[in-house]
């Protein structure tokens, strides 16, 4: 059981209301792949640049994942700048210094084209489609997107669509993508879009799972602190993915794997607000990640 | 079993994105009264002005509430004038004419003094401190406040928490009173105020109960459509109380009933953004409330 992710690695500089970080390792199939962990057996295909900091490749091979697909290109790697609010939820971006990732064309290698299991990060939908021509039948395929492409490059993502099994976004792109208020309304004008099953993030508020059959609300754990929220999002569909192809769903099976899958990709993204970049993912442990999922039951259990 | 509540009947002009509607019938008490049914025996402690309808009152009675309680007083009942924003959550006070609610003095009439539960809505904390004299021993009391009277009634209102047993107020006001960013340490802090439970209301995105020995996270019910949600705070609280009222819960029994009650009071909430005013409350029926049920239900399994 193999796992994809096509998306970036980057440096991150950080600013929240008590400390500021530069240039700490970060990017979606970063969060994602360390979130997968090792037994995922995750594949990135991503770019960096030659300022990527090669004990920064080590610690992601360490933590086995397989970084065949990870190019490395002249030029400086994906930088993204950000400074949190007092609310450690909202914030605004600083900079966006794209790099080598401005003229990311992913490739995937040969032998991964036939991997189950696709996750396609947030990144240009054109580029999210080359990918699904190069791994056409996954067992299941799952989408993150943002804003910036559901307003300029929309039709680039519908044309998609339909080739993906799940879409994972967050309440106000769900909103922006449907044209409705509504999460039901929202989440029903998206399955029209193709994906069967819509999952919609909403950070400190949890999660919604619109699957075939079921809806599903997972609250988010109750943190005593936070740190840095950067990467929680992509670090809850690393959780996700690994429950479901540990279940070995497909499009086709029940709802039951997925909202399994809800429950651990909360748990897993409630480590990376207790720390600055990847350290939080790092620092737990089984069974930590087992009384988690319990107390998250216990809070959940009508 | 009778509930007492203690609190505004006023009425409310409201813009919404869409409509507006003025001087519609509104008010805590009122809200909260509707909520918790016929079955529940509410007993209302209000003022109103000599511009009351009549057949508000009678609408009130009609519904069970008793309300021997209710001053008619000479002046302008309270209104208060609100505009939604576009997402129908937040909203700016446009007027909050007090009327004869400024000089409102609580009087619980001698009948209603050995009431088992009470409800203290929101009111200046040192007339809720008035009430809870006059109601020394109830088997429950619960109180909401808001943001106003933790800013600039402070001492008053951590006079009067340690005579409550639950406090129900939303997210801002429960970081706003304990200083504490994460609400596990704000209710925490706020238990250590007095109350043994603590439920923190959060809209569209659910409630949280704090109780005793245990969390309960309740999402919202999925709307299909929102047409005024004024009230919904409210009409959650009277939904809880009339559950733990049925259930003859006081301060020492466990958790049982009060996570019984945050689903019951979600069910009733979820009626009052259908509609303006109370009109959602007064359109429902048992069959559908049992239905909502079911469905918030199977929302949360994990």
């Amino acid at each position: 059981m193999a796992i994809l992710v096509v998306g970036s690695m980057a440096y991150d500089t950080v600013e929240t209301p008590r400390e500021r970080r530069e240039r700490q390792l970060g990017g979606a199939a970063t969060f994602f792949a360390l979130a997968a962990g090792a037994d995922a057996g995750v594949r990135a295909v991503a770019v960096v640049g030659d300022d990527f900091v090669e004990s920064d490749l080590e610690l992601l091979a360490s933590r086995g994942v397989d970084l065949a697909g990870v190019e490395r290109a002249v030029g400086p790697s994906f930088h993204w700048s950000g400074r949190y609010h007092d609310d450690f939820i909202e914030r605004d971006t600083l900079a966006t210094e794209l790099g080598v990732f401005a003229d990311f064309a992913p490739e995937v290698p040969a032998a991964w084209r036939a991997s189950e299991y696709l996750f396609l990060a947030n990144i240009h939908p054109s580029l999210q489609g080359h990918v699904l021509e190069m791994v056409p039948k996954p067992r299941l395929a799952v989408l993150d997107t943002m804003n910036l492409w559901i307003e300029t490059t929309r039709d680039d993502l519908l044309a998609i669509l339909p080739r993906i099994d799940v879409l994972m976004v967050n309440d106000s792109e769900a909103r922006l993508l449907s044209g409705q208020r509504s999460l039901a309304a929202a989440a029903a004008a998206i399955k029209e879009m193709g994906p069967q099953r819509v999952v919609i993030k909403k950070g400190e508020h949890g999660a919604l799972l619109f699957g075939r059959d079921s809806v599903l609300a997972v609250p988010a754990m109750i943190l005593p602190d936070v740190v840095d929220p950067t990467g929680a999002g992509d670090s809850f569909a690393g959780g996700f993915m690994a429950s479901v192809a540990a279940a070995g769903a497909d499009r086709d099976s029940d709802d039951a794997p997925f909202r399994e899958a809800m429950l651990s990709g909360t748990v897993t993204a409630s480590y990376v607000p207790e720390a600055f970049s990847v350290e939080g993912l790092l620092n737990r442990n089984p069974d930590d990640h087992a009384k988690r999922l319990r107390t998250l039951r216990s809070m959940m259990i009508p």
